[in-house]
């Protein structure tokens, strides 16, 4: 209906203040009349609580801005108040916060973005011809030429067109329909949003979802928060990481005892064609997390999308297997993860489907315009002959050359360290070290009522300053400890973190030896 | 843990074309080996279907952006494509979409904007200082100084101070403190959090939410998403949709036979003082959606928070009653709904439930910073003496009056048409006049299986190319039929799409007499 401000009419309205600065209200008085006012009890019971809220939020976890973040806030807050401590800033590595940790936005994104925002500058001749050519573009397929209206639930079309045609391009041969492009506020709300209409049924029928362990924390807490079923496959660590069939199956057929398995979540692909085989036998909607399919390093490796395998796989496969990937602005080397920018592709979903998650997204009106814009920029770089090729090949070989270089760094250092064990970085941008923890540290942990790489990391951000996620909050093979760490920090800074974590490291042997 | 690209490595990738244009992967060939590929089948039952979908997002409806929509659309493309119409274009008058409607954005928060995103403008004369004072503030408080980092899960510190120095302003007397606001994604998202955080319980104990209908449909479609009890209030139609207590108190009486209300949401005020004593009574927990605040057109009205009136009416009241109100980008005279930009402010919460909120909140990391810059400059408006001062307020003057004069014009022209009656428009942007729907067009609409408010809009936008949104969508009393339709298009235009309402109705009246 009409949303009607708080309209109150003259008379019926609260009067302001009495002559003693306490507030009298007329309509308040006229009340009480009727009313038993208990000043004597001032503070009632309340009715959200802990114990009554929602019990399947309350079990959410998310490590990544968990306890040792709030932790590393009221540091930075003793620092700002002048309290000593052995270093002088605390360095965030807990997250992959790019532009955090210094490094500069592409420059034709930001462009097209001002230009987007603030139309007037179309005119200004301090802006390139290719720039403004996007920008117009965008614009025009804006309600009203502005991002300030409303796009369509599913995103702006010709934003989604652009993504389609990026995906054409990557994959070679394959074709996208922009029709199966749903533009999200970044990967965390794709995730969300696909498995909160997938869940359903209750006690041994309820939604399983199969998710890696390590995983990224927010799979798990969106299952918790979906009251589905988490059901755990174990990377090989020993093996860089890689995701083993057989252990996939024995998870399955475990998980089939007591709940239904239907989606399998990919963050580590090992072989895709093994995956999908196993999905399609299996009945398995998959869920391919694809956000780092720029960063990729190793020079043994190059990404392939889980969709261009799967259809190079034949039409048995490529007309069944239920898929949808996942990508952002946030990683890559646009590193911009405030405009919340992503979206997914869904491969094989029943056109009905399709309707319903339009429906579902209609719910919120739309997604933030320019977060769309962001992701338009994203999937649709310069070419050569266009006025900002140039600049932004400079820029994007800049970070991700940076990223290589940095990836190679960590591990060599890492590995230095007794006690730390690093498998290579073949792409991302975290390292997952595994540390060992003598038995005395984890008495102490234990004294504290802490994990052991909890008690660890929380003495690294006290000791050192330096802020990094225990493995505990993403899931690791009983006895083992890790971290997680972004690499980040510009080149030089990140050579000091990883010193410091190696002298922590040591001392912390020394201690508790 | 580090989510890894899709890595393949080198020897077990799928290969790319064959000769023939179709692919070969020898990944794909090895494993064939082992499977029997069923080519002869080529689509099987699919994993996610209507029938084994969430049944709680199944149930969603969204009347704003439902069928209606989906067929004003339609209609668009056939213009597109030469088709002829009764009319050159459709208006989409079904949602307040303020900047589509051709309404202009504030110069100055798209400078800030502007600024913000790409603070090489910070060095150019032609923007003003005050605006660059703001760009600066913003971004001296995001990570790395960039709008493309991360923020805070609950937003940006310095516009949480912003959001409750703009608060204190507004209500006079009563302190707002930046720790009990939370910036969100729109108000549509600040419902569906407060909401998803607050429902539990099975069966007769599970959350019930009273709304008022007619309501906005968010509140029925995160009812229904959260499978929790939607309890119905009636406003009153004979006394301008006012709400009356003791319906108030029927309906919660009712709903305490089979569930277990706990949250009261208030779209249309009536007197803030009476609802917050019937909350305090009834232990019922407050959502007050107060994104109307600045649109207030009524001489006889006036915008009284209703946290401003709950700490007029006392300590008893002011430290118990656990309210959350909402605000946004969205509507008042900024129209900036695709920034999604939103805040809700807290009072009364329990710590423990704060702390659970951030945590919530956290699982998306953070909501789009460039919406929180939006919000900023929405609750920091220019003072006389700054540059931008004179400027900006013509700018609202002209959105508001406006508006003010399109609420008359609206009221006054429906109710020149037999058979419609419409209430004042006190606030807000929408209409929500009556209609009379003739016995033949109820037999018409049943022919063709759709509600008789659902028939007539159809047959409005069919034959005028007007999209306006049934009343069922918002609930009315059994019998009685309306359509929402927005004030939003600029003044000749509004007169225009009134005018073809008159002629269309009086057109259904005759045929269906």
């Amino acid at each position: 209906m009409q949303r009607a401000a708080a309209l109150v009419r003259r008379g019926c309205c609260p009067r302001t203040l009495g002559p003693w600065g306490r507030s009298q209200s007329s309509a308040a008085t006229e009340a009480s009349a009727v009313i038993k006012v208990r000043p004597e009890r001032s503070r009632r019971e309340r009715i959200l609580t802990l114990e009554s809220m929602n019990p399947q939020v309350k079990a959410v976890e998310y490590a990544v801005r968990g306890p040792i973040v709030l932790k590393a806030g009221e540091i930075e807050l003793e620092l700002q108040r002048g309290i000593k401590k052995p270093f002088t800033e605390v360095i965030r590595a807990n997250i992959g916060d790019a532009q955090a940790m210094g490094q500069q936005p592409i420059t034709l994104l930001r462009q097209v973005m001002a230009l987007c925002t603030y139309p007037n500058l179309l005119d200004s001749p301090s802006f390139p011809e290719d720039a403004k050519k996007r920008a117009r573009r965008i614009l025009q397929a804006c309600g009203g030429n502005s991002l300030g209206s409303y796009s369509a639930s599913q995103g702006v079309n010709c934003i989604r067109e652009d993504v389609a045609a990026y995906i054409t391009r990557r994959d070679g041969f394959v074709p996208a329909d922009p029709d199966n492009i749903y533009l999200t506020t970044g990967a965390s709300d794709s995730i969300s949003t696909i498995l909160k209409i997938m869940v359903s049924g209750g006690g041994k029928s309820r939604t399983g979802v199969m998710i890696p362990i390590p995983q990224y924390p927010v799979y798990s807490a969106v299952i918790s928060e979906l009251d589905a079923n988490q059901v755990n496959y174990y990377l090989d660590e020993d093996n860089c990481w890689a995701l083993n069939v057989n252990k996939l199956r024995r998870a399955l057929q475990q998980a089939r005892e007591h709940c239904n398995p239907k989606v399998l979540c990919i963050i580590n692909p090992g072989n895709p064609t093994d995956v999908i085989h196993f999905a399609w036998e299996e009945k398995l909607f998959l869920l391919a997390d694809e956000v780092y399919q720029d960063n990729v390093y190793s020079p043994d490796c190059k990404f392939h999308s889980f969709k261009k395998v799967l259809y190079e796989m034949g039409p048995e496969y490529s007309s069944n297997v239920e898929l949808t990937s996942f990508h952002s602005t946030s990683k890559g080397y646009m590193g911009e993860c405030g405009y919340r920018g992503g979206y997914m592709e869904v491969i094989n979903l029943h056109p009905e489907i399709k309707g319903q998650l339009v429906k579902l997204l209609s719910v919120r009106l739309c997604l933030p315009v320019s977060g769309q814009a962001a992701m338009d920029i994203t999937v649709n770089p310069p070419v050569p002959g266009e006025e900002s090729f140039e600049q932004f090949s400079r820029e994007k070989e800049s970070v991700l050359g940076n990223l290589a270089k940095k990836a190679k760094l960590t591990e060599h250092m890492f590995n230095q360290v007794p006690g730390i064990h690093c498998n290579p970085l073949m792409g991302a941008m975290y390292a997952f070290p595994r540390i060992f923890i003598p038995a005395k540290a984890m008495e102490a942990a234990q004294a504290h009522k802490m994990a052991p790489d909890m008690f660890y990391c929380m003495k690294l951000l006290e000791e050192m300053g330096i802020c990094a996620v225990p493995g505990s909050g993403f899931g690791q093979r009983e006895g083992t400890y890790h971290f997680r760490m972004t690499i980040l920090p510009l080149v030089e800074k990140l050579k000091t973190v990883l010193q410091k974590v190696k002298d922590f490291h040591i001392k912390f042997l020394e201690k508790y030896a």
